[in-house]
């Protein structure tokens, strides 16, 4: 850490610090915990985070971007990490949709995670040692409570903007039903009001997966000096899939054969296919933290926004003055169309202000990360006018 | 064994024999050779088979029942291992839609399986161990060829019916390609002339999971006294999901919990659908060999009539005699109506005698073993009317 400013708030004590590698860090002491879901507290916590573009003396024009389940604060940076473009570079920058010129973009790790925000690698404070399965189960209200926190930190009361896909889009919806106020327009892409059992299936999948490796110790691979890597890939494997259409496949790759003229009747990569999913698990490995798999995934589980009010979807957002924008993918089979307009019904049922946008792709639900000209035009045309309305 | 038929054919010695817990299985001698896709000889080699049902004098009454990749030849017994009925026990038997009365039906486990045929847990003669993974890489094609020389061995020219589902489908269309002349009706359910990139991704994940687990050893995990049990539960966890429709999971299980009234924030399997994934798993592994699981899902990534006849799949149908009755459901992702309707189209352009239904139902591939009342009118009528063509 080379910069650090100290704040102190009644008897809170606050550290943003530089991170090495890039960004911002901020700890809340011991006398700030995160009341959790599970009950627990969560405490001391740490938020990273990265913010881009120059909060205006209003501080009216800040946009909250939350990232998915494997993504993190590197937005639109090179990530420290990988040493490639932030996940939404295309979306957030200079005159693109997401406008660094106009908009003070603000992106956090979520807690759970593992580039930097209290996870289950951090320290436990009551042993010193990584948390591992100490750590409560997070929910995806408690990532946005601390992201809350942040924006506290930040003197920013009212976002101009929340947005993001899946895992994102939950929080998105979560900020707008418990910080309505706070939230001036919401942009949730790709997401459900509740995870279906698909999905939870899929994340069984990957879980076990990773459990299943004897390198993952019981959750305390770190202290064991061990890696669940193989474990890890599987999970991420199966997860990739899920990312794409059936169609995608089957252009990008179909049936052909990888670097060579005929079948080798033998268990190596034969088709591209397999090779592609192998890469992606291996690279995946080097990057994430094979806890913070199990917690994220749960937490997505765990979403249901419809029973968190009573069965009714339209309760969480009554008389609500947020102005949101859906936006699906026709070959998103995650999170499909049908799931996004429930929440469109929802916020129709509430009378709230909504636009919803189901952009033609074959890519699924990968298709919120690429350049998808619909998307980008609905995301720059739903901000200019939410910043008209907002007198940015 | 108990009673063995013993035949000599030239210099061929042919046993007949009834095994333990069932059933019957023919072993073909070294003299009889399985000359398999990749260019190896497969010696000596097991069938493991049942039937049902009586031959009658023309020998014009056989009906093969091509088992799916974790199916066997008990389709319609007691299984030994499970105790369970067998997996088409509802389709097969007196009165039923392969009506036992009128039908002589043979079902033998595939070559490359588990329950009797050679497969990589057979004894590799050039070693006294197991094959493991010195087992050649078998076709869809290859186990075919295995079942031409047991219906040979059963004195059964031409065959009156070729039926089954999923990797039973790909047997059925192999059978009418390979030997048109010995198939009077075929009937492939649920099935594709080539399996696509989203399912050999599918079974990549799963062949990965199997591998990740130490307890394989390489492949020796027989010889170690050890057994992946845990990869191969994930395999199958992953594989089950597949099976099954986004509706019918949302049906049956949705977000219902497994024996608790909330949330434990952990990571036990808080709901249903979990609870009911690590079962599936759990007994798979109970009744089935790793190994076969890797040579199974690479026979049907294998599988590519259309490329075996030089892009044009009705080449392998021209000038067919075969009547054919093709079966889809609408639900089914895995061999979606798109994939049968191809067979259906290369058919008509080869002239050949086809029908097809496409089956309403929300149970998505898995159909094809359920109680589907139109899956079992068509095999009923499809069979009558074949019969009565037959002359039986």
């Amino acid at each position: 850490m080379s910069v650090a400013r100290i704040s102190e708030k009644g008897k809170s004590r606050v550290v943003d610090a530089m991170i090495e590698g890039g960004g911002r860090s901020i700890e809340f002491g011991p006398d700030r915990p995160l009341r959790l879901d599970s009950g627990a507290d969560l405490s001391p916590l740490t938020i990273a985070y990265q913010t881009y573009g120059r909060l205006n003396e209003a501080r009216s024009n800040a946009v909250l971007i939350c990232h998915a389940l494997t993504g993190d604060q590197h937005a639109a940076n090179t990530h420290p990490a990988t040493g490639k473009p932030g996940w939404w570079d295309i979306m957030i920058g200079p005159g693109k949709p997401i406008d660094t010129d106009r908009f003070f973009v603000i992106c956090s790790n979520v807690i759970g995670g593992c580039m930097g925000s209290t996870g289950p690698s951090s320290e436990n404070p009551a042993t010193g040692e990584p948390y591992a399965l100490d750590l409560p189960v997070i929910t995806v209200r408690d990532m946005v409570r601390a992201q809350a926190m942040l924006v506290d930190e930040l003197g920013i009361e009212t976002l101009f903007c929340v947005a993001g896909g899946s895992m994102g889009g939950m929080q998105v919806l979560q900020w707008a039903a418990s910080y309505p106020q706070r939230v001036f327009s919401a942009l949730p892409i790709a997401t459900a009001a509740k995870h279906s059992a698909q999905n939870i299936a899929f994340h069984e999948v990957g879980r076990q997966a990773v459990m299943a490796d004897p390198d993952w110790c019981g959750g305390n691979y770190l202290n064991e000096e061990q890696s669940p890597k193989k474990g890890l890939a599987v999970a991420r494997m199966a997860a990739h899939i899920t990312y794409l259409s059936e169609t995608a496949l089957h252009r990008k790759f179909g049936r052909n054969l990888q670097d060579r003229e005929t079948l080798t009747f033998g268990f190596d990569a034969d088709f591209q296919i397999e090779s592609y999913l192998r890469y992606q698990g291996m690279t995946f490995v080097d990057r994430f933290d094979a806890n913070s798999y199990l917690y994220l995934t749960r937490a997505m589980d765990y979403f249901d926004l419809v029973s968190d009010y009573d069965g009714n979807l339209a309760n969480a957002f009554m008389g609500t003055e947020t102005r949101f924008c859906l936006v699906s993918f026709t070959s998103d089979w995650l999170f499909p169309t049908e799931a996004n307009r429930d929440i469109v019904h929802a916020l129709n049922a509430a009378g709230a202000h909504v636009s919803f946008v189901e952009v033609e792709t074959d890519r699924g639900h990968d298709a919120f990360l690429l350049d998808e000209p619909e998307l980008f035009d609905t995301v720059r045309g739903f901000l200019t006018a939410a910043a008209k309305a907002r007198g940015i």
